[in-house]
């Protein structure tokens, strides 16, 4: 069961704005990649098809807070961690840092859904074959729930 | 049966990157804004479905050269032609301009598809409902041919 | 003194994503579009200089919480509030909706700085030309403070 | 002397459009990336100063034709081979596969521009410290001319 993965990512010259900076929306991304090479990590893709399903993960809401820029060529390190799982949502903390400096925060909850075509998005309990992979962290909030 | 459209579009702040100017990959948004705002200038959509029949409009292929920069909040005046219509596709030409200031010009060539859900993408004559009200404009290519 | 805005903005293609959907990180953006046009409606832009100082707004915190998801071609309605008026920070909220519909909802602090070139940024007090025209709207907080 | 360069890119659910593919502006970031990759393999930075002298690149135009398209989780395998080498300016070819199958293939041409701070950027002559570490591929146009 996991509930931590670190990767990294180089601030790219199109992540820049005129502030000469990686602008602020391009956090958001970050968070995203770092979701979905962690679904990779455990075998599992963060849209995929199973037993006929086609399960997908919308967003319910995300937050982040910005202590210091970063800027072209460097180099970021994201590491996520599986706040809270509860029966059809999945919350995540992400700690960005550049070497020893702290960079941002952010927080991404995620809702279990079906998207098979024709029907309408509908929010389902995480199936097994996901859920059995992914734990919530020690101190976070693995109970029942929505 | 329309062959020009113009419309303008005020550059954003993240339009722009860290040498305090527009990315150049911002211009092919900019083609993409002002074709579908010719499309709805025409009352149809660039992904339309009409008669059971999924319309949608791939890229062939695309180009930009550029002349000037433009920055945070220049309003950028875009200019559409028809260049060409053919059988299968047709060849939008761009003039980016700020003022009497010539900044960029761009091609876009795009094919009419069917993509009807379940079956894969296939190139067809443009529709009657489309083709008769997009003409290339004088001096440009109305003939036969894919 | 203002601290009410509302604009719309188009839902464009490249707002898109593969679940068809405007991507969840958009919403950024319309966030930022919605704050640079409050701004020059009072007369003001985001990034200025006057009296030899260059003034910017970089980012301390954003947050959004998703209720409905919208589509290609659809037009949301952005409404921008001050929510708290501090010494050196802003913080907006936004209401977003398609017609009837309520869409999202996000926040958006920003820190006032000081971005002359060749120093470092620096937050200073929001200058009187520019907090002459902004408060904050009843009910919000518009008191001493950081 | 190094005239190739060849780097992968895995297709970011951020890069699709409600199409289901990689949206076609993406494929100038997927040249933009290789072209900096390139830069770094050899030592270098595609916006450096050295010398008291600021080097940077922008594009002088810029084309893609695509021939089949990319989805989510695909990997693209982007292979840059530097066309023309003249005295103020590179044209990159780009070459686009997914293991055996063509995507799409672009081009892109720069002119070295000093960007002294203050000053207007300005077209130079490649600085030996980068023009001796590249070169045209056989084929290519490595003579003279501007």
């Amino acid at each position: 069961m996991a509930s931590e993965f670190t990767t990294t990512r180089l601030i790219e010259f199109a992540d820049t704005d005129m502030a000469g900076i990686a602008h602020f929306s391009r956090f958001f991304f970050f968070m995203e990649q770092a979701e979905h090479a962690f679904f990779r990590a455990l075998g599992l893709s963060i849209h995929m098809e199973r037993d006929g399903e086609l399960v997908t993960w919308p967003r319910a809401s995300t937050s982040c807070d910005y202590a210091n820029p970063v800027r072209f060529e460097e180099e970021l390190i994201v590491k996520l961690t599986v706040r809270c799982k509860r029966t059809r949502t999945l919350t995540y903390g992400f700690e960005f840092s550049r070497g020893p400096d702290h960079i941002a925060s952010g927080e991404l909850t995620t809702v279990c859904c079906r998207a098979n075509p024709g029907e309408p998005l509908r929010a389902i309990p995480i199936p097994d074959y996901i859920g059995a992979l992914i734990e919530a962290a020690p101190g976070g909030d693995g109970g029942a729930g929505d």
